[in-house]
This record gives structure tokens, sequence and C-alpha cells, in this order.
């Protein structure tokens, strides 16, 4: 097999993986934006929280989640105290002004083997955060190793506009339908087939209606299961339901004649002009000589 | 502030990290395709990588990968051999079919506190791989929870058709001219200053004129660094390479008339044949009455 059947191998980028944090300890040094911003990433990954910073140290944001939200699972307030605050936890983030403390809990924590990111100081960094984007069970992150802030907000914003709005409600439902299918055909011998229906279901059914599937619903459609089908929506719901909006008529339109894919507004509207003018002549030309 | 002023959070995540694994030894146990999936994703990390495998079990590609590119740092042709193949790694990850041996492999890891992932058992991984887009410095990576995997490939196929062509190539550039503005004005206190005008060549340029910026236009943009200037690619290049294209056209009307982004084709053609046929009454009726 030649070279060319292996994707390349790019050096210079990092590791981008979902490091899983349900049911861990992870350490938070710091109330300020940037904390606050960390508190987030954290917590939306199920983590069990402890942030140390004096409160006078604490951010608007920071005493919201604090006092009002209170999903910080443990508050100390207090400056850091040593080596001791660090033992235990799985993960340590500092965001705080002082270099030189963060070093000294960089260094504890590397010392324990304990992952650490020091907002700001890469070489302290065994880990960095990148760009989110975030719905709900759908996360993509944006990682432009550091090149330039602005490009990297222009690209996350090029990729946030690409989604489509109903995506994340859609896999949110597929995983719904997925679970309860699991529970109807438990077996693991089953796990292939289960699979391959599942494609078959996302094939069929749009973006847009699987993010409007019901439980109701994905019930009638669990009853293909057994004889391998995959109901469409138009017959789980009627018609009435599933008329195509101008978006699916064109994508019809599109995949019939790619051609059509590329008439723009311009030459729509220009043709539009010389198909009336020719429209309109031909009645008048027909009038005038009728009349003639 | 009220709590709509802060991101929500919303649990059920993963953390999405950029794992630094430059100059960190990874094991990697198994050498079929999904190791060898992996090997990419270590190396493009920059991983320094040992790889243990009976060569009976090396598919083409990692063969391909040991003996012609030789980025494999370290290969072990034998089994695992137990505890002390584990130690002094900073990762470990296993792609065999031997699910015992591989939970062994898991406990070893994490007995040493070595992060460790074993392909398709999530409860032994401590951290999960998504699927990847790469365009030079530009990584995506989009994660779908484990909901699905068509779905989340029919996702990474929207986000990956949304990516401009050239955009890998543009932030390239725009981190070569940011290392050229360092050595220009390497003070720590140009900092702002420094960020504030990388801003404004990113806004000045569109990402096809910075995709195309050679070393020689690099120089003459630095030009306007010492008085905060930015020159636009028409005065860098003259007019003949920034003629713009159409989409920049339509780009620059929609950008000052927001509402014509969303004339579609239709309408345009409609109110094309009402303008034909308005313009070519008017032309007959006059005509007629200065006959008449």
């Amino acid at each position: 097999m030649g070279q060319a059947d292996y994707p390349q191998i790019c050096p210079g980028g990092g590791l981008i993986i979902s490091w899983q944090l349900k049911r861990k300890r992870v350490l938070l040094v710091g109330g300020g934006p940037v904390a606050a911003g960390r508190l987030v990433n954290v917590k939306d990954a199920d983590a069990i929280v402890t942030v140390i910073c004096p409160s006078s140290g604490l951010c608007g944001e920071m005493k919201h989640r604090i006092y009002v939200e209170k999903c910080v699972d443990e508050y100390e307030d207090r400056v850091f105290g040593g080596k001791e605050d660090v033992m235990g936890y799985d993960m340590v983030l500092t965001a705080i002004d002082d270099a030189a403390l963060s070093r000294e809990i960089c260094q504890m924590a590397r010392a324990l083997r304990i992952p650490v990111n020091v907002a700001d100081v890469p070489p302290e960094c065994d880990f960095y955060f990148g760009s989110l984007i975030r719905r709900g069970p759908l996360q993509v992150m944006v990682s432009t190793g550091g090149k330039g802030p602005r490009i990297a907000a222009q690209t996350r914003r090029i990729i946030q506009r690409a989604i489509p709005k109903n995506l994340g409600q859609a896999i949110e439902n597929v995983g719904r339908l997925r679970a309860m299918l699991r529970s109807e055909a438990p077996q693991a011998a089953a796990g292939p087939k289960r699979m391959s229906w599942m494609i078959d279901v996302c094939e069929k059914w749009s973006f847009d209606e699987l993010a409007t599937l019901e439980e109701d619903e994905m019930r009638i459609i669990l009853r293909g299961w057994k004889d391998g089908s995959v109901p469409s929506a138009r017959q789980v719901r009627g018609i009435s339901r599933t008329l195509p909006d101008s978006k699916r008529i064109r994508k019809a339109i599109v995949g019939r004649c790619p051609v059509a894919g590329y008439i723009s507004p311009w030459l729509a509207g220009f043709a539009g002009i010389l198909l009336g003018s020719a429209i309109t002549s031909t009645l008048f030309i027909a009038r005038s000589s009728k009349r003639a």
C-alpha cells in the first residue's frame, strides 16, 4: 500500500481529548473572571469542585455561583495554604495574579502527579483550555494552537454559525432513542444490529425531525426494531407535521440537480426580468396583432 | 446582576482540553487499526511513542508507520510483559482484544497515576478521544457525548464543510507574522499593543488574503507596526491581487443592508419577473400612446 493511503501526521498540535471528571475532585485556586470561566468548564463536566480564594477576591460571577447557584461544592474563604491543600485532588487549576505562588502550586501538583493548569502560563500547564461551543450533548472545541486570539475567535464564529440550531436537541433525542433501544434489546450480541438500526434512523430522519421527536413517537419508531425496519417521519406523524420547509425544498432540488445550488439571487433576479419581459411582450404583441 | 448575565452550566459533558505531549513518553499497547489511529493522534501532538505488539499483530498502517515512516520512536516486537512495561510513561493507551489484560494495564497505570485510555471500554478511560478535524494549526474536536456514531459523523461533516479551505493556512500565516512581530518588539510591556495590532491585521485582511501572504509582504505589513497602522491588502499588493470575488461583494452588501442576506433566489426571481413585466409594459404603453 502506498503512503497516500494513510493520513499524514502533522506535528505541532496538542492531544485534544475529553477528560472525564464525573465524581472527580477539582481544586480551583482563584476567584476572578478567569477562575469563574474555569468553574463553568469543570462543572459542565460534572466535577466536584473546591474553590480557595479570600472573599475579597471574588468577582460577581463567582459570588453568584457560590452563594446564589450554590454550584461550588466547597468554598474556602482564605488564601492558599500549602501542599496539604493540593492533596487528594484529581485536577488542580489556578487563576491568580501571584506568579510565584502559581509556580509553587504547579510544582506541588506535579510532584503528586495531579494534572495542573496555571492560567496564562503555558509551561506550567499539563493541558490547555480552548474555545468551546456547547449545544446540549454536542461539544465542539476549536484550537488554533495559540497562533492569534482574533483569528481563533473568527474561526469559532464560522463554526458556530455552521451548526444547525436544532442539532443539539437532535443529538439529545437520538441518545434517548438509543437508550430506549438498549433497554428493549440489552444483549451484547445485538450490538451490531442495534448500531445499524440507529444509523438507519439517523439517515431516514432529518435533524429537524429528530429534534422534535416526542417520547410516544420514539415508541412508534421502536416498533420497527424487531423486523429491522425504520418508519419515516411521514409514516409516524402523517403528512401534516412533515410538510417540507423552503430549505428542504431547495435541498431536494439541489440533490437532483446540483447546478441549482449555485443559482444566486442575482442570476435568478436577472432571469426573472428576462422572463417577465418576454411574457409581457408576448401578451402585448398578441393583443396588438388581434387588434390589427 | 441577574442570573441571565452568566453562562448556564450544562452538566453531562467532558472537559475538552488540549493535552500537552511534547517531550512526553506515551506507551501504546496494540498494533491494529485502532492503535494506528491512536498513534497518529499522539504523534500529531509531538509525543515520544513506544509501541508494544507482536509483529504478527501489526496491521498494514502500523507496519508502514514503524518500518517506512519510522515515526514510532521505539517498537517492541513482543506481548505486554507486566508492571515494569508501564513505568516511566506519561500516558498509556491500549487497543487490544484481550479485555482482561486491558483491565490489568489500566489498573497498573492508575496505581502509578498515569493517564490511561483503554479503547472501547469507557470505565477504563481517564479521557476519551473524539472526532478530530485538522487543518494545519487548526484543530477542531467534535464530541457528541457518545449519543450515536452516525449523528456524530453527520455533525462532523457539517462542521468540516463550514471551515473555509484556506483557513488553516491563514492561521499559520498569522502565527508567522506574530512571531516576526515578537522578535521585532520582544518587550513584555509591548504585549497589549502587539495584541491590538495583530487584531487590526486580522480584521483588515480577509482569510483569502492572509492565506496567500508571503514573507516579503509580511515585512511590508510590519513596517506599519511602529506608528500602529496596518496597510491593507490593496496597499501592499496593488489592486490586481485583491479584486473582490462574488462572495465578498455579497458580504459587503449584506454587511450594509442585513436584509439582503435573506433574499432567496426564489424571491429575487419573482421580483425580477414583476420588474421585467413592468418595464416592458411601460415601453409598450409608451410606444402605443406615441402612436396614438
